[in-house]
């Protein structure tokens, strides 16, 4: 394990306060803790939550200043006394889940995501939008070498809260499931984890490019909302029996598809919400929810293990995440084009660029 | 097995029309076909659901002309040629769920109260309002005859339901369930089932009555709702780590406990809805319930195997139900009473008066 | 739903005492009892197990005469009075489970196979060597018309049984199995129901020619046991991390995989046992199996849903299962290829030659 | 949170060669890493397993020079820079896994038992044969301040042990647990668990005294091996149904019980061995394995969170473990005691006498 060496400064974007514009300077290179490991972020991708915690949208305080960002990839440069199971050289992965207290029950019982004492990427604590990022040793993600740096940023979130969502829904292979914003970058995941589970899909969005998405990338049914006359009714008739999808993945915004999923799953099946905005509540009749047996569930970001599944599917090639690569200087322009809803597939920062 | 002598006639409570008078009169003792018993009922319980047949005040129609109830315990006095594990002379109680197919998916998978040709007593087919009953050989309860007959009434309709919700609450030993109507006839049995499997039951009610007899049967915390100023706090701070419950049991009718339930269950906890009427909606806020991983779930009547398990317990001396008894050619006075909200526990009928 | 007609006699192959030699001869065709339905067998596929009835192997007495055969597939041609969900004309299968009670604690709770009356076909009740074969309704399984008669015999049993047995195993899609015996035709089952199911196969099995065989059928590795120095080391070795399998399926018939199973599964897998013969202990070191915290485990035939869900890959298009088609008239002669060792695949008798 | 002052040196009992004299003698008090805490043992259980290691009877290596003992209770004096979950003042208990890596796919998964890098007290750490011992501080059991430290020493081991045996067996309140072995120390409190758990519980064990013992503690029915004349026959006897237990766990050291275990336990039901002997192997038929459906597992100690579970009940009330004290200058006559099998209940060693 050779040492390599760091820079005592490096390059980031930070948030001076809530609301402000990002500032794109040096900034000095942070020292790991025993329990941690300093990354060369090498990529970051950019997601939406960053534009929330930029603009303060949300109940939770961000820590300030700030350096945001949450998918970052890249090259394990130093570590803490206690690490001994990564080594320097290694590659590896900050996600949101930076780290937990590995001590209280919920950490106890592999729900680290529940940890009153969770660390936030680019959060509460710093993130991936600069070139050297701290993360917990226990909680980054371990990357094999022959996974690109830059492909496997955005499936370090958007990857991991999909498969954790199917493995949340309770499913097995050969059995189905409904995509409610199956066109969107979620969707697209989600489709391809059902594929490479043995799962069944139905695609569930408006118009023909997102028909045309879902078909290429194998779902065995589309319902366009913008054309059903009878969306619950088209959905179950797309199962073979009739009888509805054994469960939903709701990553669509609005609440309206929220009450039809509970109307079109199949009895005993199972409602996942995942990701949806503050604000917003979900709303179900009670009478059928009794008598189908329904269950309603939210499901947030995958667990440790669920991050190394859900990777190791992606190593495998099974699973494809479009993205385009700018540099981290010009983040700014990439919120600008998420804010205009310009964005297709995700964008993934150089961070030497 | 000796054959039991069977009346060609027999005394019976009749609804002629939805919305009309119950008439007490003769009506023949029917015949059991291939696949079922006849039992001689020897009481019956009236549940809530029994008003609600008469009155009509459900989506799904009733038959016409109906013999209500559906918490019959008897004796088996006929069986069909194909009735080979069930003898004449064996004690055997009607439910809710009185026969389904036995072969759909729902069936197969042992949810046979999902089974799209279910038969409901006093309500899809006659029920336990006579003297002798129908009930399919797969479907009624087998009783041991150290049960009496009176007293396992109510425990067929009530018992079988909360016991049914705290399996699918998912709890175990030492984890801790509030149950919210703790101090009516499904929440004390409710009670009793958590102690009987090991669990912690906090109250949830209102009154210092309902407090009282929550007490008595070994609930480890009460929240008087009309009492406290803030029930979400109350009751997390009733549980040991302040988390909250690991579980909720929802036996009230109104909407607000729904969403309180979702306030201060656990994180990764369950809140179970039972019963509730028509028309109420159920709402939780979507961000906490993704980024608590809150599961809600409709629970239905049990199948035959909770009901065996449910009765056992009864069997055993676990759960006492309390109830009164009156004559089967006075269930209209039962009626006016629950009209009137006045039946604190269960009344049963003989059906020989 | 028109009715067919259906002969008063048909050609069958009788086992008149234990061990003695079958007759090809005409029998009545028998009548369905009221909850049975008649199935015009086309096409029965032959099994070890039909060998094992023949000569009186086990202990568990055969009915005689027998008509044995427990995988045939044809088309229903008359039912009971209380049969309901399955018309004149559908296709439909007999396999092993022919009935059973449909109300002991093991039916209850979607475990038939477990029930102490289970008829078995060819064994306890006649089976499938006839042209017209009797079925309890519930037990029959559905064919969908797209499913081809003479194919999917085979899976009738085999194609079930390596299913169940791979639920049994409790692994989920990422995860790999190691399957003993994987060059035959329960093998071969298992690594395309493992494909089928997004998890990962490690063939094991001896020589080139059962290596091709799992290649072409997608094994993610291959171990020929004939040939490696260390099996536990080679089979650990196949895996990823080097922990071993998550779950070992044991199709084998000797004792000595059993335990090198339990050796190179990894700590908290699973050892399935499926259909070894009778006779045969497994053992396994104790202190390594509290240590590693094994399981091992017994499978038997899949229950109702077992098989249309195993039915359902099939038709699917993603099981194939190699047959040759031959007279139910030379049935002797499979027989004793069987007892040569000379069949590779499995043979399908066609009931009209 | 006062400091509290921490001696220099302090009286252990040390191992300085494997197979050698135990040496009570002063020794330096250890310095805590930065994940680590230090605890004032007041009390230390004294287990078999202790003995095991001192004569070096297992197969993996012991440190030398040793402190014994994994059943320590007493109050955290120093804790390193990392750990905020744990006060000075507290109380907490070391037990046998006294650390793991947390971050393998075992640790990940709540199943720190299996780590390959797990610490062991006394054994590849030192132990609690001693006043001041290191717990990595992920790992201590957190006791409440109202459970004795005396009295809880030996639920640390022996209660954790045998209830995450009972966990692993899968049963649920109202069901049947033979136990294997009910008389002896781990036996009285599987029964005293299965009470606290809803869950019923059939002692096997030989003699009138172990007889009185376990029916003093509430065991449902009691087998007599040494009086039986078919153990087998006796234990499914006494289940109601007759079908036999849903599990059985074996505390038993002998390989007899082992195989009479998969004979009577119920079809589908599961047999538990814990802590068997290296040495000894496990054998059942394998016809009947397959047959009846039948798992078989071993049982390791519980993990953090099964640690909590089992001191709760403790704490509760509801299980009683019989211990004697005596000084930790006196263990070597504890372990006199033990080899000469005369030891009934456990040893509790004062560390300050």
């Amino acid at each position: 394990m050779a040492a390599i060496e760091v820079p005592k400064t490096q390059w980031a974007q930070v948030l001076e306060e809530v609301g402000g514009q990002l500032k794109y300077k040096e900034i000095p290179v942070p020292t790991p803790g025993p329990d941690e490991v300093l990354i060369n972020v090498k990529y970051s991708g950019v997601c939406h939550t960053d534009l929330h915690a930029l603009k303060g949208d949300w109940p939770l305080d961000v820590k300030i200043p700030l350096v945001g960002g949450h998918e970052g990839a890249g090259v394990v440069v130093a570590r803490g006394q206690l690490v001994h199971d990564i080594e320097i050289g290694d590659h590896a992965g900050i996600k949101w889940l930076n780290g937990s207290c590995l001590s209280c029950s919920f950490c106890q019982t592999a729900d680290e995501s529940l940890c009153p004492k969770a660390l936030l990427s680019g959060y509460t604590v710093d993130g991936t939008f600069q070139q050297y990022a701290i993360g917990k040793a226990a909680h980054v993600a371990r990357l094999s070498k022959d996974i690109p740096l830059d492909g496997v940023a955005p499936v370090l979130c958007a990857g991991i809260t999909v498969y954790k969502g199917l493995k949340e829904a309770n499913v097995k292979a050969g059995e189905t499931v409904a995509i409610v914003g199956a066109g969107g970058g979620l969707g697209s995941l989600a489709i391809q984890y059902c594929k490479a589970m043995g799962i069944r899909a139905i695609g569930i969005d408006g118009g023909d490019e997102k028909r045309a998405m879902c078909d290429s990338l194998g779902a065995d049914a589309f319902i366009d909302f913008t054309k059903s006359k009878d969306v619950v009714k088209d959905v179950q008739a797309a199962t073979e029996d009739g009888l509805g999808p054994h469960a939903v993945i709701l990553l669509a915004v609005a609440e309206k598809p929220f009450q039809q999923a509970t109307e079109y799953v199949r009895p005993r099946g199972t409602v996942v919400a995942i990701g949806l905005p503050a604000g917003a509540y979900l709303k179900a009749e009670v009478f059928s929810t009794v008598v189908k047996m329904i269950s309603i569930k939210g499901s947030y970001v995958g667990n440790r293990k669920d991050t190394q599944e859900a990777l190791d599917f992606y190593r495998r090639g099974l699973i494809k995440a479009p993205y385009k690569i700018i540099g981290l200087s010009e983040l700014p322009k990439v919120f600008d084009l998420m804010l205009a809803g310009k964005i297709a597939g995700r964008y993934v920062l150089d961070t030497y660029k």
